[in-house]
């Protein structure tokens, strides 16, 4: 019977992996509906009232997402040219642990504890964010994080020695009983002040700490507005035509970028459609 | 008596529906004013202290404005050439639903539910908003807002994936006795947290909660960095030439904008003044 | 008696009321060094455990203080050429308040309510501010802030209309039982968010509440990014070469900026040193 | 015996102050990793679970690693050309400090109060941070701040005088029952708002103190855009070729930078490498 189904084969690959043709892309829009609802469905799970009251309702919505889920699975590892390749691939083991808490919920009856494993869906949608990629703009915001990235690193190790220094002389001036009980917790105090977040969980207390809290908010404010302006300059600078469309081409098996002209994929070897 | 007041009509459209005239600028200024005045009435009367001790004098000027609201909506009704298409437009329903509240509980007595509602006269603060149209500030960043909406959407989901993935991952580790009682609540806790905003209604308690809302805090801040570069490298790429005077004539029926050589409004059919 | 000072009248008004000749500088130095004794001393007495322990000491403190302010504005209202102007200008209002608590406490004994009127001395700092017109980056700044001042008060109006109109949507849909009481109070919690302070006191307690939170959070931050972006393109464009030195010069009666061929302040008529 | 060991003297000396050779730079890459343990250590000791559990095991690590400091402060004093000087040199007091703690315990059984100066050690990081100037990207921004030090020094003014001023005044208006207890709380409620902390330690309770909040936050947010501004602007136009090679190198005894051709330290006169 599978002989028989053999020359469904490859269109179904341009449709599943694929997304030059509409039909790819429809297919992945689709799936990503299917992505979102089913990560709607974890969601509403994780409210008690709604889990109470609609508990039916999800039990079957649930086992309808899973069980669309394994069919793509099953018609990803069929149609694919190197099932092994794919199995063990980033993107088919997520799509094998998107299915598995349930299966695993009814072997072990009542093992509620899988349930919140299927929150493992939400990679799912990196899977069908290569889209995005089609979206000019996405493209630019990522080129300048990843080009912008050693300077991130820099202003995040200035952010943390800082919080360091700062975490461990408050946790001397203030003590456990303004909530400061450990260095640790002082940095932590420290981070979420110095990026403005502020939650007043922990607050100094004494006049000196609040002194010094006042220092590392004002400086710490102060001198966060260089790495912004950095970046905002680099940008400035660089212009805006770092793209060639040569990386705009995924594999239709391991879902990485592959160049324009290639035959096979150079990551995992599948042949290019 | 009517007919006899047919020829006011047209100067009356001209002040009332119009503000390229002095009149008509003086119109949507006392407009603007009484509008205010409106809103300030509805705020205040949501202050229990100041709805108990002057009740008379706030239902007094209740009805004064409700009173002049009327009056301007018959009169546009009865000068608009297709009263109909006034009445569904959106600045017609908004004029209606602005004095509904004040008769509806004066049918159902003691109806204060309907109250409320009279908050709706805010969006008729947009009607004069045209006005601002001649500030030339405005008009900059309502068209760097319109030229970087790409980016800003890209920003948003960038944001809302971040925050759903946090958000999911905190609440497994937290758990409800920290207050993640949920993944929503946890991913609204995420935005809190991303966008800097840390109300402390929710804050991470456990060790672990605590260093992955200190990654949360840091990356998140040093990633939110790259949007607002992109925007202002954008702005200082452009220039600030965009604005053509062609689309600063507003349609004196429906109030969309119109083409300054228009003779009719290409979305009511009105004709122009 | 006074007749014999008179010749010391023009030099003693070069040192205390210019900043041009070093005697001037150092006396402004001065000045600024006390007044900030004083203000220190105020914000001492304000702390309840060192206004009761130092009593006394204050009291000396304040009273040496007030001493050498009274001597300073005896001196001032003789030497300067107009006393009326002087006394009634800005500043000459300003040094009078500055001493007058001290012996309003005086007469009326036990009269502490007076005390805090102290404060108005902060004001005094602004006399002494134009030495940091000398500084080059403070002329800058307050440049960039006077051009960009219309953008200021567009993103200003953006901020007030998105926090009415969230405010009042709010405090509909959480009520009194989460601390939205008023809409007044609902829009001070939306301005609080917008700006990504986020104190606490106030924060959604509904799923629907939060969620519009969230939205408010998400969409204010990413629009914020505009005002900053238009401020930053306006200076890169604008160069950094508008001062030009004609009004660094003060006049040494009422302190406003005078012109630098100017025999006469264009403010107050005293003739200028 | 010490005489034997004479002809290590030049090579250690290499290897331990220098950072020019790859045997240096993996003495310096030791050195930090054993310097981010005994941190990690410090750190552990205030977690009161885990300094209660672990006791021994966090005594005999604290001992190794301060026999592994104790040997390399002999090293160093024993290599150096100028014992005295190193000494007393900056980074020689710190070594002498990160490991008096321990001893000073010993000496005086019980007294833990030395434990928490072991902190010091945090500061022995920057001795290695010199690695950290081989990264250009950390560079960049060391310089930035340091041409943007004027600009920060304003930004910090405006901050001081606003908050005091606002902090004042929200004194009077507020009182001790809201927690504006005194001035400098005020003001420290009031850099806490103006930076967008906003802890909710502290929080205005009246309508009229609530509306003075919300004017700090609009405006003081607007204002803060501009010295973000400046600094972007300054980056976009200097361009990025500030660097010469010529302060890059450091001093083998007293850490600090020399000059590329120098044959003695101008700082510590020590013979260079």
């Amino acid at each position: 019977m599978l002989e028989a189904l053999e020359k469904y084969k490859k269109p179904l690959r341009v449709i599943i992996f694929g997304s030059h043709t509409p039909a790819g892309r429809n297919f992945d829009l689709i799936l990503l509906v299917v992505i979102l609802l089913s990560i709607a469905l974890v969601m509403l799970e994780s409210v008690a009232e709604v889990s109470n009251r609609y508990h039916d309702l999800i039990f079957i919505a649930e086992w309808i997402i899973t069980g669309l889920f394994t069919i793509e699975y099953l018609l990803r590892i069929w149609i694919t040219e190197r099932p092994k390749t794919y199995i063990l691939s980033f993107y088919g083991l997520i799509d094998f642990f998107a299915i598995l808490p349930t299966y695993l919920e009814l072997a072990f009856t009542g093992a509620t504890a899988f349930g919140v494993l299927r929150a493992v869906r939400l990679l799912r949608v990196f899977r069908v964010l290569k889209l995005v990629q089609y979206i000019g703009e996405a493209k630019v915001l990522l080129y300048s994080i990843k080009s912008s990235l050693n300077k991130i690193t820099v202003f995040l190790s200035y952010v943390i020695i800082t919080a360091t220094l700062i975490g461990t002389v408050m946790y001397m001036i203030e003590g456990p009983e303004s909530g400061f009980t450990s260095i640790p917790r002082s940095i932590y105090w420290a981070v979420v002040t110095l990026t403005t977040v502020g939650y007043g969980d922990i607050s100094p207390q004494t006049p000196l700490g609040q002194f010094l809290a006042m220092l590392l908010m004002v400086i710490g404010y102060g001198v966060i507005a260089v790495p912004t302006g950095l970046v905002t300059a680099d940008l400035v600078k660089s212009g805006r035509k770092p793209f060639e469309e040569k990386d705009n081409r995924a594999c239709n098996n391991c879902n990485n970028s592959v160049l324009l002209d290639a035959q096979f994929c150079h990551h995992c070897g599948a042949k290019l459609l």
